[in-house]
């Protein structure tokens, strides 16, 4: 028998030699093994749980003892009996190394876990979040030797984490001393790493072993809705996923009337900006209550927002973006204090960062689409479109990615929209329309059933059914268009041009009945004329964004459409493609991202590094500027047609055959009468 | 004839060859020569004056046409006439070689001036402030190369001065577009070097050209009064001082009663704590209008006082500075935002630096004197005495220093005197008693007459006579003591004893009548024998500190006493030595340094490397702790008396003969009779 053992850890394969009676955290750490501890190896935190494996292993030539390990310990017995321990799992800083042994971190064991996984062939995003908890213990003062508290804490920091000088500000100077004495001079440290400046920087300090978890918000604020994950910074799950409104819109529906309310009214900035702060500062004390944790605990936020969003959060006059050359006040990412932008809701000394922007039409919310979505390592040309009330483009490849954003309207979104809503329960998000009958068929939010299935009314009874939200309104105008009532340039026809009684006038127009709910009291739900030019004007822009970019790219089609933001996650490709909203491609080649701006702000959360990659990839993305190009005007007036189903997308002509519908309104001339063809 | 030339630069001396047509400013900066230019060469700030020289300069071995340089030009011309140049002057950034030439660079040019000139023996500082400004010229905005306005200046700090990644606030960032705009593009930027941080942080942009200059503040902020120098940070000149008393004198005129208020008065520290910085901000306004600037061209303060001060200032509860282990909750030096401690009336961006405290009861305002006074640096043991409501004392040399507080309490800055005053005009500041008449005399601040000079009643008509100040309390009971009207103990003996009427009977014990001004309205100033317990309370203190050192050091003597605080500056050595004050040395070993502490300050003010020394400097001292210390008990009571002056003091000896008085009263008995000898 020798003085020292093998230690073998799995899945990383790391391997050396230690002396009898190393702890395995120990050995571990001297291996560079990703393997977890907030208390440093004191039996509290519980972190460190290992697998140990005991028989033969042939793969790696040692065979396992019974007593490789040291036995159970009062410290490990404790823990189980308190808190749970699944079987065969040993604490790392208690089980001692006394022979051969192989020991297998569990993912959850690990710091640095997988917590993103994307799609197939993409990367996956581990925990390396900017802030963690240190659990140290400080020495107690000494008149001999007369350091400040606060320079123990960091002796203690440097000694016992190699954490180095960090930062701390006056708040927590204030707070310290009681702290440190309550907790007998063993308190938990909350520390960010700073990505901006190159210090850490402590954010709490909690006396004793602190239990509670830390938190962060990855925020999607858009200029209608301002959707939040509550992610762990622990293990990166999302705890809650919320939004609401933005409280703007009633400054103005789209961006540019914001940014001309502020230019016509003094202090309109100052009134958004306002607005906007107390929107997410109530929505992160909801947040935290869905997922029953502390507000206080959130320590950081990641914002992903469109410029004009960006400006009025930070409190910037977007007056310039408003006007060329679009000059942002600041493109780069940035730092902050949460105070700064007054989130008193959440912890005191949260962080907030801000991913960059692209250009002064293309703003951080593209930004994190790129860092979700990764077109820069594509093999594929990919257009991803994040569809808004602005819709942010990106069309590229391993070679070249381009950016725009185009002013899609919040139509897409369910407003402007007689009938429109939100997606919630009781939102009809799925239409077919039968070419034969003109008969409708829907589903609503809430339920899985086709409203012509048994037992839908009593499904959806809870909601009722309320409006329609926005991939409704494009199944509806698609639908409408493959059912032969809708013409190519958008005009709904009249019941006799139809043949239904579903295609109902509505002053010199028609609207198509798709729900009337009126005899239980709800409402009736139309598509009319002015929905159908509404969306009619939303797909032109999004269609017009993306070919110019194909037009900078020098290419005619794509070879992969990648549909992003909640709207993407719902919408359905044909329809879109229907519709004429994005350029053709096989239907298998349109794949859904979800809320890829809101998944980039998680990666910003759960991963430091993320930070840097971010800024390197909006470097590389060419940004076109849609407001000043011709040819986007072009591309705009060409796309507003509703083309020829059949010709635009060949596999629906297998299903279904468009009737060769044109119809014709008159002007609001004296004549003030509907023709019908 | 060549195509380049040689440059000599004086005094530096160094020296190159150039092309012809080199800009001056290009040849300075290439070899490393101090020339200023806040403008980067463009003619508009002028600081970049030289003087070039012509003839033979056989010392260098060059001879100097007249055509050596350029001739003098428009922009030269322009300057000149609209702000003046002293003859023989020209813009290096305007002339340029065209031949051999000599070149003196007048301290005024200098960017690292010499401003704070110690004494003969010790160093100078050169003005190397962290705040300095920088012209520069931004790129316009560009849409087809879309950073931001703020990533635009950045570059612009970058290529034009080598500034490398500033940080910058939010609120800046809300103003930077209109100013770039007002600018036209050309900014003055305000940058401050971080000493915590290692990035730079813009602090101010100016549009165009800033005229104005940058203002610091080098605070000494003492228990009692608040003492402020307003300094350029262009060249260190100090354009006002001034004070005011510390408002948190009604919380408790000393540190420990200040302590004891916050501990008995729940959110006592907070009022303490708005009080002070009130107090600071009133100050600075004060001190601005003094000066004729705008206090918003303030963008550093530095602040040294004593750790009950430090905490009050930062906010941080003294409860523990108030019982043993005397736990500072920071001792390290501190960065931080003026709006951190509220300071809202000088630049909004304005930083501040807080000197680091050396222990529990010794603070930044000794840190500061030894900054100034350097005894780690002395060949000689020095004892370095700040008097102020606690005394800081230093003692060492080269080999080691130690240091300490002690509690005198403010008898000697005239408060707890029954007409103390703070020195100001009308309060007595010298006293003189004839040993044979015991009839006094004495000057008032303000004016040079003694009160018995043919004049004196007109000279001081203005001000009155007010009252005593610090060192004219000091003076008269050393004098009293001189003149026997004062025994060993510290009693003042009777009129019949001593043989004055001025010895008035006050209750059981007497006064000395100073001076009686009721006649014509005034006050009648007297020393009473209260007045004489709380000199010999404050002077016993001090000399118990100054002993509790040397024997530390091992020392029974000292070799240079040093007399620091504005009470310092005014005391007379001779009398400070009667009294038993200090410790006996030859006269002419007794140094008035003046306000050291706050001469620390403008050092830690104007260069910032003295911050990062200041740091080493507290590192090294030891600390010894009177509070606990039992020998400082046994010094205390042992240096109440007042030493017999002939003995303690032999050169007074040739001038007086002391008589060897001795008064006893009785005590608070039944009696309640003064008992005459």
């Amino acid at each position: 028998m020798t003085d020292d053992a093998l230690v073998i850890f799995t899945p990383s394969g790391k391997r050396g030699r230690f002396a009898l009676g190393t702890p395995v955290l120990t050995a571990a750490r001297q291996l560079g093994v990703d393997l977890d501890s907030v208390c440093g190896g004191r039996g509290i935190c519980s972190k460190c749980q290992i697998s140990p494996g005991y028989g033969e292993f042939p793969k790696h030539g040692v065979t396992v003892d019974e007593d490789a390990l040291t036995p159970w310990n009062a410290v490990e017995e404790r823990y189980k009996s308190k808190r749970g321990m699944a079987p065969g799992r040993r604490l790392g800083c208690q089980a001692q190394v006394m022979g051969d042994v192989v020991i297998d971190v569990p993912p959850e064991s690990q710091v640095h876990k997988q917590v993103i996984r994307k799609s197939a062939t993409q990367r996956d995003i581990v925990m390396d979040p900017a802030t963690r908890a240190l659990f140290v213990e400080v020495d107690e003062p000494d008149m001999h030797e007369p350091t400040g508290d606060f320079e123990r804490l960091k002796r203690a920091l440097a000694t016992q984490w190699g954490v180095e000088d960090p930062l701390v500000d006056l708040g927590l100077l204030r707070r310290l001393q009681p702290v440190l004495r309550k907790g007998e001079w063993k308190v938990t440290v909350v520390l960010t790493k700073g990505n901006h400046d190159n210090r850490p920087r402590i954010l709490e300090v909690y006396p004793g072993f602190h239990e509670g978890g830390l938190y962060g918000l990855a925020i999607d604020l858009g200029s209608t809705t301002i959707a939040a994950h509550l992610c762990s910074l622990a293990d990166g799950s999302v705890l809650a996923s919320s939004g609401l409104m933005n409280p703007q819109i009633r400054f103005g529906e789209d961006l540019m009337s914001r940014v001309s309310y502020a230019m016509m009214n003094p202090g309109g900035d100052v009134e958004m900006t306002r607005a906007v702060r107390e929107a997410i500062n109530a929505l992160a004390v909801s947040i935290a209550a869905e997922a029953k944790i502390d507000p206080k605990a959130i320590f950081e936020v990641v914002f992903v927002c469109n410029p004009v969003m960006h400006h009025l959060l930070l409190g910037i006059d977007p007056v310039e973006l408003g006007q060329a050359p679009f000059a942002l006040a600041t493109s780069g990412s940035l730092s902050l204090d949460a105070n700064d932008l007054d989130l008193g809701n959440i912890h005191g000394a949260a962080r907030v960062y801000v991913l960059p922007c692209i250009a002064g039409h293309v703003g951080a919310d593209c930004a994190a689409v790129a860092l979700s979505e990764e077109p820069g390592k594509s093999e594929e040309m990919v257009l991803i479109v994040d569809v808004g009330t602005n819709a942010e483009i990106l069309l590229g490849n391993k070679a070249r990615v381009l950016a725009c954003s185009s002013p899609t309207g919040p139509a897409f979104e369910g407003a402007q929209i007689s009938s429109g809503q939100r997606a919630a329960p009781g939102a009809i998000e799925r239409v077919e329309i039968d070419p034969v009958t003109k008969e409708p068929r829907f589903r609503v939010i809430g339920s899985d059933l086709w409203s012509t299935d048994p037992g839908f009314a009593e499904a959806t009874k809870a909601s009722g059914i309320t409006g329609i939200c926005g991939s409704g309104i494009i199944e509806a105008v698609a639908e409408l268009r493959m059912a032969g009532i809708l013409d190519q340039g958008g005009l709904i026809g009249g019941p006799d041009q139809v043949g239904t009684p579903r295609c109902v006038p509505e002053g010199r127009t028609h609207s198509y009945l798709l729900h009337d709910g009126s005899a239980e009291g709800g409402p009736r739900i139309l598509v009319t004329q002015g929905d159908i030019r509404a969306i009619q004007l939303a797909k032109a822009a999004l269609y017009a964004g993306a070919r110019l970019l194909m037009d900078e790219m020098g290419v005619d089609t794509v070879e992969k459409v990648v549909l992003a933001g909640a709207f993407g996650a719902h919408i359905s490709p044909k329809h879109a493609m229907v519709l004429g909203m994005i350029p053709d491609v096989p239907l298998d080649k349109v794949i859904s991202a979800g809320n890829a701006a809101g998944t980039g702000a998680r990666i910003a959360l759960c991963n430091v590094a993320a930070r840097d990659q971010i800024e390197a990839v909006v470097h590389d993305i060419h940004k076109v500027e849609t407001a000043i190009e011709p040819r986007f005007q072009e591309h705009f007036v060409n796309a507003s047609a509703i083309p020829n189903a059949v010709d635009a997308f060949p596999e629906l002509g297998k299903v279904v055959t468009l009737p060769e519908v044109s119809f014709n309104t008159a002007g609001a001339g004296s004549e003030g009468r509907r023709r019908r063809r």
